[in-house]
């Protein structure tokens, strides 16, 4: 079961919202997805996950393939039994992680070579491998095998990579059609940093046919202007009554720029990765945690935050555990971080339905600038 | 407001059950107390404190005067509030750790001179700063400052540094009588290895008068018969009315024995510290769970247990989260261990209610031996 219905577009803005209903549940878009790398989202229990509004989170295929193995998840009952998550899950089809993570990897049409960045073991990782994980691993949500072009990248390069890609996702489908075909399939657009690469790969994906279609190969160190024109160059090329997922990003700046081109999903490290590194997001800016200004402040991380740490805990003391190096210092701090991002959300959604999109971002960026 | 009641004593041994009435709520003994060294038990939210079943924690002066300073927690309205925890706190008096962590330290009549672990500046402890320390810390039972005599020690050298503990300890109570006097005083009975030191030491500190009573010096190395010799010898010096606390025990099976020999109240770091090493303690006795055995287990740590982890997490996943050195490792591990710790505190009260204590200790190496 898989199903996205358009609710409203906002009179302003490209920005819609939306939802998704799974055989696990709904999921309301524009939506942000926490990442879940390896069967747990670093610091969260999965109640704490839903305290702050998690409505899906992503699996990391690569890093569950190699440990603990996707077999050994499939026969403990699927990564939802395994890590005590009961709403939807989308994996990821491994491609990113391993052109980021793994070494000495070689890519023909076949599929990539590469060497486990844990035990240097070989692997060949294939479309039909990749969806073989992703069914073991029970997700609701499954993306096609691709490859993630690096930035910057030559244009004959580009072209002969998405296009692989493109023939990647054809046998991702025939892959998953051989199974029993539980989950819902999404293509992921490449053609990297050019509008009519973009628009090719964009077509031959649809040509195929997914149930929701994704731009991959951004943030990866472009410019974001550059990354918002892709957004506004491709998202309107994918089908209005599908979803669309904007992979790996972003900052809450890209979260809004995303909705307003059309975006539907999103999902990224950034908001658990900062919290480890006691980088703190509110509605005035990021607050480094580490700061001596805030030695003895009393204050709540963002006093316009309703979330659990908000509500019980002062900077002073979300200090001293960083500095302390303690356990619930990137407990609190991703908490802390993934309400702000799941409330962003939430706030994008609500602006929609009240065709106010434009007033939203332009309240979010006259706030933010006054944390600069 | 402390006060201590004495609801029964075993037919078939020294141990007793009561409880400790405090102005943050009731204390039931005999109680193992998590111990929160640095403004957090690590790894627990209060909400899990909570659900274990703590009753009463452990803040460690040493720790928290040199980071973030007993000043800061004092004008931020004391380590409950600091910490979100509003349960009693036992703070300790620096003693130990300015012994076990600090560098070139000397000892006279007027304290201890030490150099910080973090920085390597250089501070006087006394027993006037230690209860200055815990009262700025708002502790609800406070330790009176002594050495903690290493093991193993000359007599020369206990007698000298037990009587000057205790020396300590008249000047810890007049210190904190000094004060608002908001909180209990323990006094600690040093004495080494020698029970006719402890004897001493236990008349002289009852000289001056206390709350309760401690033994301190324990659990330093020496043969568990030698320290269930002390617990033996000692316990029954001190008056039946009042809180008989064993300091920094132990195993399972040392609360076991001490309780059987009349202690009430204990704290160790041993199911928290194991907990991050991946040491599970069950009814069936320790589990280390990165063994290659558990790789598949679909069982929980403990079947016998009900704990939040025991109930949603198999051996596999615990495993996978340990080898995998995830946050989520060390928040469930310390929440079972301390579980573990706290319901079996909780067996032994309830066997001393109904007379049956023997019955539970010969119960309890049973099931511990089938462990091995």
């Amino acid at each position: 079961m898989f199903k996205f219905t358009l609710l409203h577009r906002d009179a302003g803005s490209e920005a819609r919202r939306g939802f998704i209903e799974t055989a696990r549940g709904r999921i309301e878009t524009p939506i942000f997805m926490p990442v879940g790398t390896q069967g747990t989202v670093k610091g969260m229990l999965p109640e704490a996950l839903e305290e702050v509004g998690a409505q899906i989170i992503l699996g990391n295929t690569y890093h569950l393939y190699l440990r603990p193995g996707h077999e050994l998840i499939r026969r403990l009952g699927g990564l939802h039994r395994f890590m005590n998550w009961r709403r939807p899950i989308l994996t990821d089809s491994g491609g990113y992680q391993v052109f980021s993570l793994s070494r000495l990897r070689s890519i023909d049409e076949e599929g990539v070579v590469f060497q486990s960045h844990l035990d240097g073991s070989r692997h060949l990782l294939t479309p039909e491998l990749s969806i073989a994980v992703q069914e073991a691993l029970g997700a609701d949500i499954v993306m096609a095998f691709d490859e993630c072009i690096p930035y910057p990248a030559e244009r004959d390069y580009v072209i002969a990579s998405s296009d692989r890609s493109s023939r990647w996702a054809q046998r991702s489908k025939a892959a998953l059609q051989r199974g029993q075909r539980q989950a819902a399939l999404f293509g992921i657009v490449q053609g990297g940093m050019f509008p009519e690469l973009r628009a090719r790969s964009a077509q031959q994906l649809q040509d195929v046919g997914f149930d929701g279609y994704a731009l991959g190969g951004l943030a990866l160190g472009e410019e974001s202007a550059l990354r918002y024109e892709i957004f506004a160059s491709s998202l309107p090329l994918l089908p209005a009554d599908r979803p669309r997922y904007i992979m790996g990003v972003g900052t809450p700046a890209d979260l809004v720029e995303g909705v307003a081109r059309g975006g539907d999903m999103f999902d990224c490290v950034m908001p658990t990765r900062n919290a480890r590194n006691g980088v703190l997001f509110t509605t005035f800016g990021k607050l480094s945690i580490k700061q001596s200004r805030y030695r003895e402040d009393s204050l709540p991380v963002d006093p316009n935050c309703g979330c659990y740490v908000c509500r019980h805990y002062s900077r002073a003391y979300l200090r001293h555990l960083y500095l302390a190096n303690e356990i619930l210092a990137s407990v609190l701090n991703t908490h802390h971080n993934l309400h702000y991002y799941l409330r962003l959300m939430e706030g994008m959604r609500e602006a929609v339905s009240q065709d106010r999109f434009a007033e939203f971002r332009n309240d979010f960026y006259r706030d933010q600038r006054e944390g600069d």
